[in-house]
């Protein structure tokens, strides 16, 4: 079988990973790789990748490939992927496609015209825990599903130069508990009214942001999420979700280290979560470059879809506008 | 030393456990008992209490007793509480002391005129696993607390008839977990916003009230909280809490009838939680009734106040206008 | 009905926790209690018991009553066990009968002579855990059993003027875990292999005895079990069971304070075992002066016979001569 | 830096797994590999393995490589480790080196005089609960260690052909346990005391083998462990760990695929132990492959040696001598 030709925009942390995870699968072969940055580039020498090269019109322009994996900077998104889709190159995306409402839905409109398939990098989908729990939720085990509980929490602040480029707290990280909202019980959210504070740290607050949340999501049938948000845990990454139904309740929590309790006159002490989203995330950030894979091949429906990507940011805006006016906001606003 | 006289108005459900509970207590004697029932005196007669009656008046009229545990129906509590303050006697009453919140000041007032010791039944801050919590938030090992989780589901709905006298989910169930909330961190709410809905029954729904419920409460210094309610948790009696803070994050699970493990090809099962609130707070009925003596015995201020009644009520209030009008509640407007 | 009047020998620590339950249950009377201590008698008048006395002879002689409790010093149950079935009396004992395999053989012809009716007080066996394990292995919730694994630590070793006179590690504490042994499975034990060590203290081995072991028993149809021992579990109490068989395995684990899980940057706190076997078992307690009670109105065959006390005591010699030969003992030869 | 040339010799299911990670590591590389059936070596081809042969001999013969891994059948280990030893390779060899304990030593001899490096492929040092416990337990938070706690148990018993040229199942399957009793408390063993039984299968023990065991060990020091093994587990590959000591105790559960809990009416469901040594273990295999690697690149001392497979093979021959003379047996004895 002829092996499917995968390029990589974009070589920080996210890109790296997807890079090592796309070399091990033996149904593809990476032909090309962009980066601006040398230490990137290198990277991607050392790993033997046939085209290398610092702009994305010369990826485009020079190499022959059918599918490309986008991890460059937020801002460049929706640019690289309207010109790939234009070039007829099937596309993973990291989440988010733009901050802007209007230009994703350009974005989405250029990729519906040109035919090509693209799916968003919503890894938690893909993740063992919250998995189990969307499958035993689909398969009927707590019955209809009444309440879904989030909580999301990051092991730290990042820095506030980071934060005031990122969209916001809904946009740069509840955006995934949005996601897991939809995608745990297959329904869409109606309305949200989110709370925020700024309790961690000043900066972040005068930066215009805040550092704690807690929003309640109502879905069009009348099933109602919260989900609360820290941007620092100190005792590490905290990721846990519940799902309340008529029949029963399922919940999946943190994943440890290892499982070692050690006794002593003290109490019983045993080990934290996973310290943070590359850590906890490793085996669905494999699995999800694996079922784009698959999508491809078999050509079957791709697990994340760019509506996936366009109704989380209206929810992401709602909840913004929420805070912002203290009230209650219908999707239908945004 | 000589033992404190008690009276017990109503032998209900909960007045029996009352009941049994003070018997046990050598530092007092039961002198009188109070009940409209046949059923309930006849229990009373076996217990050998020397007097027993079947109206308030006579009660207080015929008897001589230094303080009265009043568990007779919700609309009785707040004349019962009036005249058992007139008459001198230290007071422990179940929550709520009325649903009007004039009604509650008035009651108050006379009790504060009147000297004598009130206590109010919030029996939950007497269980082990959320007192243990209240303790750890105190001791300083979370930090400052940023986020309160409560999860509080009942294992089945009551009848309709009963919902149409009980105030609503609010005033009936949630109050609980308002007076929880104040009490684990120590702080008092500020606005509430509550969401609700008939997921159920349709028949409650008719009766004007809700059985499915999200509530955020903000607290005056900027905490949040979030209530998740249900009148039917098909699994049994859920009742969890979480704080989490700026140095780490404290919860406390559910209480099983054992700790077994049964492991085959099917997975792993182990025990439901307790059933309901007579199996769960067992040993909490016991505390609260011990702290409110120890209170009498030593003079020191009772650990339920009528305050936190108010507190709680008020916070109902809010929360049920603020399902009426979909918008958050400021304490201020109650 | 008429009330089963009883009697309680010895009102130790376990004497009074035994009088303080038969106290609760109103199918029965206490009437008389004996105990040496002037302490003890005070105890004693101040619970109102009608009669008092200092000696067993008097206690026979000059009251009248249906069953006795036993829970005098080890060394007086053989003869007041005797004592008190030529009396026609029923009997609740404290386990051991005797330290003497040929005097508890003498003692039980004389109850199975008088016709009397005998429960030893094995608590553990009406422990909630335990008791839930035994039921499902009855059940057959795992199939055949085929190991058989108890784990039953003290908090810490009794002074060596106890240790002298308490028989040994085996006849003192394994006894208990020997009956579980037998209980969990309903099996009747073959061989025994022990191995014992002083690990804790050199002063428990100066007194003739070990404070650490792990013993094997084989039961006669094949299936093993493993028992370990230590006088001090640094962490508390620790009690736990486990059964695995062809179609499964159930174990039972320690009971704590409360479930409290403390999340910190240091790892994840959790509460101790219950401290000692009064908390451990305070339920327990409860259940077997209950189920003996039970089986005294009822006529049912009481739920700890002679026969049970008999068998743990030919185990713990056979796992005393196991550890004095190093070489498995089979129960035949003690 | 120059690579390091591997050789493989052995493409079963533990040859693939070795060599997929091999692959995987950037400071070596894969040269040649060896393997009698066809269709192993297409494997090999697959991966571009650049010389790839059916015999040994031609694989030490034809090509240049620094180290080899040896994972052919069992009854070549002895040969093909003296043989690469004596050719001037380092050589990580599986486990056993051979069932006969003169031809290890003879073997071990071998290797010592050649100055080649030498690790054996007891995997399990390598999982991250054993390791964290053997950390802990060495970093002195359980105190002097007093008793080890094994258990370890397969999901399903091998075919009887597999057993009959096994060794038994000590030298099979307890080996690896044997070997976690001297790791984990870094002491030595000193007398067996082993039960065992045909349980689940009469065609094994038709085979001359046992199917379920409880071995006793003893160290030198006094200190005891005790290991529990069964052939068939219907619920999964169970693995668990336990350490007490003077200070505190420490032990590590079995891993699932997920943290679910499932709450409904009938219980609380949770996942199975992962299903069994290639799941449960597959970061260690990629973590003692690496380890190894780093010896080799460091010169430190490798972390299982060739003395560990003597110890443990004479531990499993002290077991079966134990069994068939149901006695304890002092490791001087074999």
């Amino acid at each position: 079988m002829k092996k499917i030709k995968f390029a990589v925009a974009g070589l920080g942390r996210i890109g790296k990973i997807h890079l090592e995870n796309l070399l091990q699968i033996n149904t593809i072969e990476v032909v090309a790789v962009m980066d601006p940055m040398k230490e990137s580039r290198d990277y991607a020498l050392e790993k033997k990748i046939p085209f290398i090269t610092s702009t994305y019109k010369e990826l485009l322009a020079s190499t022959n490939f059918d599918a490309i994996v986008i991890c460059s900077p937020t801002d460049t998104h929706a640019d690289y992927v309207e010109l790939a889709a234009k070039a007829g190159k099937h596309i993973f995306c990291e989440k988010p496609l733009d901050l802007s409402l209007k230009r994703v839905v350009e974005v989405l409109d250029v990729v519906k015209d040109t035919n090509v398939k693209l799916m968003l990098g919503f890894n938690r989908r893909f993740d063992k825990e919250f998995k189990k729990v969307q499958q035993l939720v689909k398969d009927g085990a707590v019955g209809d599903a009444h309440l879904v509980k989030i909580t999301s929490r990051d092991p730290g602040a990042p820095p506030v130069s980071y934060i005031e480029k990122s969209g916001g707290l809904f946009l740069d990280m509840t955006i995934h508990d949005f996601d897991m909202a939809r995608f745990v019980v297959g329904k869409e959210v109606e309305e949200v009214y989110a709370k925020g504070a700024v309790l961690i740290d000043p900066a972040i607050g005068e930066a215009g942001d805040i550092d704690t949340a807690i929003i309640t999501l109502t879905y069009t049938d009348g099933t109602m999420a919260i989900i609360d948000n820290s941007r620092e845990a100190s005792y590490g990454y905290d990721q846990r979700i519940e799902v309340f139904g008529s029949k029963g309740m399922v919940k999946a929590d943190n994943n440890t280290s290892d499982t070692h309790q050690l006794y002593n006159k003290d109490g019983v002490n045993s080990s934290l979560p996973l310290h943070f989203f590359l850590e906890r995330y490793e085996q669905a950030y494999k699995a999800e470059v694996s079922d784009f894979i698959d999508g491809l091949v078999n050509g079957t429906i791709l697990p994340v879809s760019g509506n996936d990507g366009l109704q989380s940011l209206k929810i992401g805006l709602a909840a913004l506008k929420s805070v912002q006016e203290n009230r209650p906001v219908n999707i239908s606003e945004i």
